[in-house]
């Protein structure tokens, strides 16, 4: 760990200290290999921030313009991946600034002015994200899209709901999907109001105090189309409450993407046999030449791990930190790309995954009449009948106990075992009994039924503008 | 664990299983220990839901009386603490519900009618969360004030402002402490927008596929005061998002107060000095006579530990769940009452804290010299006179060094040693340098100034209503 | 939050505040609602601490004996309810000495010579985790014993094993089970190898920095039977590893607890189908008669989000904490005490539902033609036969695709139609086709078959001593 | 997310699956961007596993040279960065297998025979986490060098020790150091506790049950260096404890070195100013010319964070997954390289901070009578003479108040205060108060004296042998 390498450098503050930082240390500082996709966030933020510069006579219109188009061209060259990224100059930040002086000489210099990096990286990782919030929402609706479209397809097909993964009360597959929908409608939600903490301009907060320099904030904001800016440099340069929201965000998208991806798993198992998935989404394995595994499903459903890792990581990086800004700021990147990532790519498979999925009716309905799905049915007939609830639920669990040691289904148990349980069973039981009766008789909103359904349905083609 | 002691039980579901449940796994399924504190708002959907029944001729006007009556009593009684709760009852619902069928006979059987302990349970913490969060908010506000308070009384004080915890820059105490009402804003905020997303009626979901009879789901919504009624009753029985959201919010102010903590922790050495608290908010130690501990600090600051476990066990909980109600989900209120607990009691604590606490003013003014806190105003001089930022920038850098050589402050630098390094630094640079003279010219909005800290007040106070 | 009620007190450092505490801080401050549960710890450890103070002639030997007899009384008094605890005294220290006091005079005032509540703390957490350990150890052995059991009484069941939730190859149903005895075998290791490092005497290490009192560190390590004591008093007070780690092993023994559950779960659905579990363990709905819920595997599976809580809490609590004792760390008792009860009580309900499940041997074999779980034997044939396993892994592939559209199983498929596929296959392939032949022709040491399973269930006899 | 560029494929399952995965699917489910740094261990195993076959007549010893040369050759490319890796492949597997194949025809594609990509990952891990923990060992204990060294260097200096971060009792300087090298000791017991749990050879279990044809597991794990072999094949192929308990330890030593951050980085305050950082390890500010920031420790502060989300994450991966090989575990190599790497730099980081700082003496000392350090050994010295303990501690209690009061220290208070205070305090206190008395006093083992320091040390040197 002796300093072997000294790398003379052009960093910003080389005027100031006599050592020079040893290799080994200048890769760990470094962040260049993660904030490099900043760039055109770096280079909007830079442009609107030397237009103010000039208006406000700080600098002149024609460094301005060489600022400008310096800028430009540089962004175009890192977009083509001709920009070199030294590690010595750890940051985009640097790179930007040092290809600038490099490229257009004085005037680069000035480009810095009543600006630190503390409010800059702010200013770039808010443009980011909130890019990254337009986009999940985007795939986020997608999504939905997909489910909503399968439910109009295939969701009038009657199957068990499950609780405890018990089979419980029948319902039209499309009232499963739906939940899916309505989960990630929150997920779209929560996204928006994250933006809304988003969309404030940190610029012109300076390392922490501001400046002595006639900074114009509201033009700032203007040019990078803020909704507003903030109130407090030093909450400015420090706050990263609007990542952590973030990750937040993406870890509850994940959480439900996990949770419909396990239930798909389920279904498109043997024993359950409900889905067939297409064999774009599956893939086989290197030993067992039969298998057709649900991998897509599986790597969605573990991304929750991965995004609840970032959440974490992002909470704890800023867990008892003084003010204002720390360096242990610096990680929160790799927190916020990995989830940014993670969702993006999870959402675009998974819309794949729904787009081309079937569900195997024949299956569906060949097991419809295990599980006693209409013994709730039958308890709310005997209500209607004036039995009182918690009788009735006695009544049902004893002709259930009565039907499996038969062998039957309530459906099939004869009138005189009906009758001698309770003597409120008529003849019009048998149409309240099986799964599809029971479907049919739905009546609250929000329930399992075919009305419920083409309500939902419509109410979410509406509001995705399907 | 061979089966000991059988406990023959009134359990809901007493008809259907043959086997009792051993009394160890009758600890481990109960959540009675945990769940009572829900009783008020069990009773108060109990009674919405019975009168509904009733507007609905699902039960008569007179049962609605004895059920509405026998659940005042109740209600009395369990916050008497009169009412016994034994394990076999398992949960608040059932113990409500068998004292109710007790105390009223044949009405309180149907009382159940047409709902699940499924919707209940979750009609049950959104009511409370919905409180707890007006609870949290009043909190965050009183902490606000607060601080706004302090900041208007000691705010004037001019000390350093640190990044990296290395003095960086000279400001107005009272804008450090706004950084915090800034962060405490945004966690009003979340909580704002998280209690949108509880406000929301499961009620009529049933199990999970909701129910056969005509329940009005409207009227609950009215008699519950929810601004509005869930969509869809897979999800209403399963969505625990609003409690993960809420420990979310709850992570969050816990780490902005941890920031505080740290903060004030520091401030309050004997090496900073800056800061004394109350003794009411310290303690001492049981071997060394001479400590005066700050160890509510502490214990706030120790809080985000508490709080980032109870996010993460939320949302481990949920992770992977099929559809939709799974036992598991019984463990989410140990989690919300966890986080509540600890925020209540840390922001009541906190505002105790900042109400008695005070700026050591002669500490922190003589160390003001230290650090030299005008390197960055005086950098900007030479800007305000055409030098290049960066050129600026390493000119102060320089001076920076000699005048530690010398062990003087910049402003003690003889005048040829500043014209030496820059031409451009005339006499009336002495206005400039001093941590006072940097204050007074500091220009952009939400900066470390006088003019800024006023406006930043008064946009509180007005936000508070103070 | 003005000081309303002054709680005059007898705390320790009363000499040393003027102003008195607000009762809601009290409350916030004290832990006596949590730590009481450390009062045989506390009184072993003050005995021990008292003892070798008399052998060191620090006190008289008749003050030991007060204090020895006082401390047992008071135990016999926590024991038996009988005791105080009031928040005034903070913790379970204080109130134990404030009792001894009262008891026996002056003497119960030299009981904290050469000691701080930080080294008693520290102390009394390493005792109680050191028993907790212990039993939770034997909770693990006995969940082994009774899976081991199962494996010896129905595990020769021909079953299929799963990956990606797909039938892949089949096995003996004890392999299965023997897997998680596999899991909890590492769990026992883990916990022993943290009770080594929980093993070590903190007392004598003072609130930070030791004493200069001639305390024999070696004589209460013997006393208390520890296998080392400490080297460093700033450590031994502030190090919370042991915890940190206590709670990492409950929280991987709560992971494998998860998997377990969630497997059989899904085996007790009447998809699978595989399993029936004991009405003793399972709990039917409030609402639909006819559930019957495997409650208890679902609440086990949910500690696994509890266990992580505590974990992440645990270490969150200690990130960042600088030397040494900090207030912070009073939490850390919630963390482990929670992570502890919840695997104590997981353990025994688990081992309870082992040891009462059955196995559905009939459901099991109906289905054990499905899924092609002989696929992989037949490529291994033919790699006998010399064909290159890739090139045989294709070929089976390929028969799979025809059987599957001629609905039937490998076995099934005429000579002709594996013969046309590849030429090395020979009539005595039969002998190698279906699941009962697949699981004889294991080989490797830990395969899925009889001769694996003999030597797993002696191997685990052996080391259990069952 | 319409199928547009199908990826015809040589992937190992193709003859099974019909519809090509789609590009951006592709993407998703390959994993080779972050697991092609296993190629070492994936060659290092496939050799051991054909020469166990070629020894077992299952492959010729012809075709076990050309698999075993191919594979050298392959590895010389990769190492060279001069083997292609096409996202189609998806692993590093099938990266080496197809080169494998391309080169030297036939018998690459007898490699895989006995052999799944299940177990064969599960070794892959093995053996690269049994290396990292080795490489962590030595960073560990290269820290503790360095530590021990500095304790060897300036250790004698006499500085306060902390709890609450106030000033608690005097310690030698070194008593501070080597409490971290106490704390990494722990680490490094852990990581060799782990690390027997790693070195376990799952190879020869196959996809899940293991295999039909005669493998002979002893054979390579003696090839590989195990201690020890798998027992069970479901849990061999399916447990990922070693990387959840790799990952803990990293997050422990993570831990550690923030709190060792947090400690330098306040002693490196201008308020404190105990501690200088070398140059090479601080950076500066882009817009505070004067800033010379910890900018290392605040990042090694920071990978707590990062170690915490690895381990949160690793642990929720596996989290409730069914047995056994489910695709969810892909994602655990980004853990635990991500927490690897932190580490190793980390390290490697720490140890040069710790080499080149340096204790200011002459700050210390300065400041070294504030605080009352002394008054704990004051009570002592009452104890001494006589009195008990908490009356020794109230009497010292106030007489720390009259000093405060009086401005003065305890050691400056006149004699007649003293006496009046407690008549046992003698002429004979004067050489027990100062912090440098008080050191000079220290009695148990483990405390911060001069003598036990150097035994400290000792221990450690012969320890680290160095």
């Amino acid at each position: 760990m002796a300093p072997k390498k000294p790398t003379r450098s052009t960093k910003s503050w080389q005027g100031r200290l006599t050592a020079d930082t040893d290799a080994a240390t200048a890769q760990f500082v470094a962040s260049i290999d993660v904030d490099h996709v900043l760039f055109r966030y770096d280079i909007a933020g830079s442009i609107a921030h030397a237009q103010m510069l000039s208006e406000g006579k700080i600098i002149t219109k024609d460094e301005f313009r060489a600022i400008r188009d310096g800028l430009v061209s540089i962004e175009a060259d890192i977009a083509a991946g001709k920009l070199a990224m030294p590690v010595e100059l750890e940051d985009i930040h640097m790179v930007i600034e040092s290809a600038l002086v490099e490229r257009i000489g004085e005037a680069g210099k000035k480009l810095h002015t009543g600006r630190s990096r503390n409010d800059q990286v702010a200013l770039d990782l808010r443009l980011y994200v909130r890019d990254a919030i337009d986009d999940l929402i985007a795939g986020v609706e997608g999504l939905q899209r997909a489910f909503v479209d399968l439910a109009g397809r295939e969701g009038r097909i009657v199957m068990p709901a499950y609780t405890h993964l018990q089979r419980a009360q029948p319902i039209l597959a499309g009232h499963a999907m739906l939940a899916y929908v309505e989960m990630l409608g929150r997920d779209g939600e929560r996204l928006s109001d994250c933006r809304r903490r988003v969309d404030v301009n940190p610029l012109g907060s300076g390392a922490v105090a501001g400046t002595s320099l006639p900074l114009d904030r509201a033009r700032t904001t203007e040019l990078l189309g803020f909704a507003a800016m903030s109130r407090n440099s030093i909450d400015a340069t420090s706050d990263r409450d609007f990542l952590c929201e973030f990750c937040f965000c993406c870890a509850m998208l994940a959480g439900h993407l996990s949770r419909w991806a396990e239930d798909w798993i389920l279904q498109a198992t043997s024993e359950f046999g409900f889905l067939a998935l297409s064999d774009a989404y599956c893939t086989s394995s290197s030993m067992m030449p039969q298998k057709k595994n649900p991998d897509t499903l599986e790597l969605v459903r573990g991304k929750a791990a991965a995004a609840m890792a970032q959440l974490v990581g992002m909470m704890t990086l800023v867990k008892g930190l003084p003010l204002a800004y720390n360096r242990d700021l610096q990680d929160d990147k790799r927190f916020v790309f990995a989830a940014e990532t993670a969702m993006r790519q999870s959402l675009a498979v998974a819309r794949g995954i729904v787009q081309t999925a079937h569900l195997r009716a024949e299956r569906i309905a060949a097991g419809l009449d295990a599980g006693y799905l209409d013994a709730t049915a039958l308890a709310e007939y005997l209500v209607n009948r004036g039995v009182a609830f918690r009788e009735a639920h006695h009544v049902v669990g004893r002709l259930v106990t009565q039907a499996e040691q038969r062998g039957q289904t309530l459906a099939q148990l004869p009138p005189e075992v009906l009758r001698e349980a309770c003597g409120a069973i008529g003849p019009d039981v048998a149409d309240y009994l099986g799964a599809a009766n029971v479907v049919r008789h739905y009546r609250p909103a929000g329930a399992g039924g075919a009305g419920q359904l083409a309500e939902q349905i419509a109410f979410w083609r509406e509001r995705l503008g399907t």
